[in-house]
């Protein structure tokens, strides 16, 4: 099964790249994205860094220059190529780090069928790894495409046409809930220690808000009214020239997977910072849930667009769970450095691939970071 | 009382500006801090703006252009002279700041008998709101001294010794615990609703980190090893090239209140960031308590040094209590706004006015801000 | 002869700073500008550092603290205290400059009835050096009253009324001419070695371009046509906002020395960039002459307002004449290491002290500078 | 033989860029550099819009969404794709910006046989300036592949063995010289008018500064001593942390066209910027020459390496000729707005195509510019 999940992910992933020439697959249009080819092989370096290098006896590395190139931010596992300028690394080339990949899935294969237990709790994380990586693909070529005047679309199928429920407050008692992994199947760190939380009453909404509501707040002048941001958020808008989400084009039209599309009110909004979801709360007299009220709700009978259309911006900040300690080794840089100065966002969206996401699930970005599928789900 | 408030309040204030020349009282050495005489001004400023204007009847504004230079962030309020020139604004002069204040002291005390509560309750938040520019004031005037090589005291006198108690965990069993002010007395809108909150068990120091454990940590290579930071603070670290606290000079002496000091190893380490608070928890091999278990535990027998030395960073990012609406009006913009990418802080600091603080007080300042007086009291 | 020089320098300084308040003499409102007290600081170390403490037998420096505070940009005179914080100096304070002034002056009168020859040459360096200061305290000090919202007048009286005389294009044969300095007198070291050079025939206007000439440039749009622009004129346009003279109001009036005044047509336009002057020379039609065809014409007959309204931009870079070589010593530093990067003006200002410019006296400042008494006067 | 240079001109634009992938072609790797392939298209946009759609009967636009794209700095020519963000066209593809060039090459042979006098004269121009663009395309990927830690080579075989002449200095009189192009076959605008100067006499050097000689800078301290620049140089030093040429390696090698390679001694230093040649004349007792003086020597029988090596930065600030005008129409652009902030560079590198330099060719560059084939030889 572990076989199953390894090599389903990473077939998957080529799947995605398969669109992208090698062209594409270069492009890095910011330093919070990186370039396809980068995530291609980032992934491998992963695998190869933490499970083939320590687990399988005589591996040798592909390329011992590489892993200089393909550690992201691992300070445990020496100098790194400075992250603004992975779009700068035309060599190797696409075709190489595809090398790069079957080398890797090869020497996994081989270790697989005797392979000690930590090193399959390493390939497991691997692919969950890997997954997070394949949405980042997907958001990063978004915006790089989004920056090229042509806006080629990444598919040049019809977009699903999208059908919102009626919008309803789903009503939560409250109490003393339960939050967080229970141990039963992966889970990264961050979702643990499971442990209890006290909530007050609230009221969440069935569904995510839609392109259509939100072109109402535009419409009543949201980005023009200081009174409803957060003081951080009126100061991007003002110093970044906000007037819409990130992909909504002047001409009312919207820019997205499937290239540039009509408006369709009743698809969720996505494309949102922190700072714009709280505004459109405000507006709407309501405000975001925490993700502890989010988690101990997604489970009501009522709970639509969980998972499977934008993540969506809590009013928690990402911060670690009572008991928290990170993973010993390199790995432990995986999530706790990053828990100060980041929203939690729940959910899943259409770009996450199948069986990544739990309602445990914890995925966290700055607030003012506006690339990917984020969206508003409501709370009272 | 009231009265008595309003009275000691404006005059320590005076008292304070008191030790600074018009030259000092004009410096602005950074964007996030203000000149002494902006602080005069502002506070008073929000008495004729929130009061005054509104509850003196006949009352004239002590001179139309000023509101635009000392409105600090009050969007309801018009446009405003630009934060980061602050620092420019020679005229009005000290002199005529200081008569601005005997104006609108005058006003308030020609409206102070026959004033209607709400004037009454604004009257008081006015003087908590300048109790906090009086520790303001303080850190402001200490950053813009430590800026010059000259290194001028604020006071001549030499500082306290100070003295530690030894180190002790203090246990606390957790459970739910009552979170936030009950309305008894003045409190700030962010420091409510009342709540419920849920804890596990916890123990907390006795008291702050001196300088002497915080030398070990430098010693030690804390600044030199990356594995001990939050990612946003080691690139913190490097990019501002920290090595040790804000005021700590290179010869191993320390800058502060008193002008440049040997370091006292038994004196509450300060002017620490929450990045550099977090890597040496995690040094000493603890953490920092969330503001909860800070509040919760503030009232166990042996919680020294609580709101005396210096405020302590929590592992809590400054949010909305559940149920927190913003006061209607103008002073509706005083807390709500900056709810995201702040930390809060609890206790007080040797800088806060008698008085000022209380256990439910919610300090709040950016994680790499290191010219308050800020410390450390560790939790595990 | 010397004495008088010196004195009279000295006292015209103080006369400048006396409309200041304390608050105003401390005023820096970007890097490239300085306190009008640190002006005041600055020429004096100027005289201790190169005249007394090599020529005064006895002489003890004031402070030994302060050289570091009021050296400006001499690398062979040890650290300096950063140029963008200069207006962080609230101590020492004016009244300790001025008795710095004060020592300074009663040495140089000891020093000065039996001073070497060497000694005499650096002293009268020091006056004109002490000159530029001068018209810079005047430019620094309006750059800093224009960021205050108050726009505070350095000078209440009424501002002398301007006659254009009527413009004509005066004709200039071209030829070998002598350019620079024939050492008859004081010149700095950049207005020599004197030498000739071959100027094709040309004609120059006998005035400066008038703010009525220029509000019809802007009237026809010379803002928004970049075709008008250098290329570095036009970004500079665009990045900085600019649509009118740096010291225009939106209202049509115009900010200077005394104050906010009605737009006089018949003053010559100034606050001028090089970008500015170039653009408006290219759509009237003509062009900015070289520093040799200035030098060369400023001599003929109806060449009006050539040094006592504003320096003129000229076409010319500021570089070295063949055969330059700075002075020995820190006084090698004064001109040359400047020689890149920046444009020629010629003239002299309002603001330039009497006696201080000379027809081959060459200021000079960045293309993008506009806070200076600058000008232009066309050729073609 | 328009024909003739036409189809040399744009064969050896593909074969330069023949040894890069389409990963290379894509490479920006900063705001002054372009992708490989946005040089191709450029050159060829160049055609279409100064050449085919004016003088082309019937002539069809490739894509009406490229010019956008290509346009480089025309404002004439309407809005342009940012010139930072050339490096985020993926689309259109390497493979058809290469059926761009023929579409262009077919129309331009269609043209050419009954082409009129003007369109000759711009065809002609294209040429010259995509003879431009070729030494960009080296320099610019030469650029990206410095950014790779892989270092990869542009041509893997080995660099020629240079020789250096045994250094001396050439006489020059002096006197009235002539200056500029004199029409005869073709020159850029920025060549003329033709005009006389006059210069001292001077001596110039017979060949380049070597690596070796420059090596001897960097040993005796050159990089560390501010008296040897000019300040704005020094500023530079200071900030990029400049030791060495911009593609010395650390380890004494040098990075080129031929990849890594060992320092030769003889070859003539190169990536330099002005600064850098200006302290490097300094310390060794000398100068650099005027362009003007370049022009008047570079006949003198001895005077080598003058066009073949490295362009030679000149003390020359980039200014209009005596009588400059700019070419009518969108052309006018092509030169004279860049007249400010620049240095002249004289001569030719091995990176000019055959033919491309003449003697009075003026190339500039910003003094902080780096990355070209740039050189010195030392006047005095």
């Amino acid at each position: 099964m572990l076989t199953d999940l390894l090599r389903a992910t990473r077939a998957h992933t080529l799947a995605l790249a398969a669109p992208l020439s090698d062209e594409d697959a270069q492009l890095q249009s910011m330093p919070d994205a990186s370039p396809a080819k980068w995530h291609l092989a980032h992934t491998t370096w992963f695998f190869e860094t933490m499970v083939l290098t320590p687990y399988l006896r005589g591996y040798c590395v592909f390329d011992e220059r590489w892993p200089r190139l393909f550690n992201s931010y691992y300070e445990s596992l020496g100098p790194r190529h400075a992250r603004p300028q992975r779009g700068l690394l035309s060599r190797p080339s696409l075709t190489e780090v595809k090398a790069y990949r079957a080398h890797v899935d090869a020497a996994l294969a081989d270790l697989l069928p005797h392979a000690p237990a930590e090193s399959r709790t390493l390939i497991e994380l691997g692919c969950h790894h890997e997954q997070q990586h394949q949405e980042l693909l997907l958001t990063d070529i978004l915006h790089a495409f989004s920056c090229n005047p042509l806006l080629p679309a990444y598919d040049a199928a019809p977009p699903p046409k999208a059908a919102a429920p009626e919008q309803a407050w789903l009503k939560h008692p409250g109490g003393i809930v339960s939050i967080g992994h229970d141990g039963n199947g992966f889970a990264f760190d961050n979702e643990g220690p499971r442990h209890q939380a006290l909530l007050a009453p609230f009221e969440i909404s069935n569904r995510l808000v839609t392109c259509g509501e939100y072109a109402d707040f535009i419409d009543a002048g949201g980005y023009r009214e200081p009174l409803l941001w957060l003081s951080d958020g009126w100061a991007a808008v003002q110093a970044q020239g906000w007037q819409r989400p990130a992909y909504w084009l002047e001409d009312g039209r919207v820019f997205g997977l499937h290239g540039v599309q009509p408006l369709d009110a009743d698809a969720p909004v996505m494309q949102l910072s922190f700072y714009e979801a709280c505004a459109y709360a405000e507006w709407a007299g309501a405000r975001l849930p925490t993700e502890f009220e989010w988690e101990a709700a997604c489970g009501l009978p009522a709970f639509a667009q969980a998972a499977d259309q934008a993540w969506q911006w809590t009013r928690s900040s990402y911060a670690p769970y009572p008991g928290f300690k990170p993973a010993a080794g390199a790995v432990g840089e995986y999530n706790g450095k990053f828990m100060v100065g980041q929203q939690v966002l729940r959910g899943g969206s259409l770009a996450t691939p199948p069986g990544h996401a739990r309602p445990t699930y914890r995925n966290f970005f700055p607030p003012a970071a506006r690339w990917q599928f984020s969206g508003v789900r409501l709370a009272r």
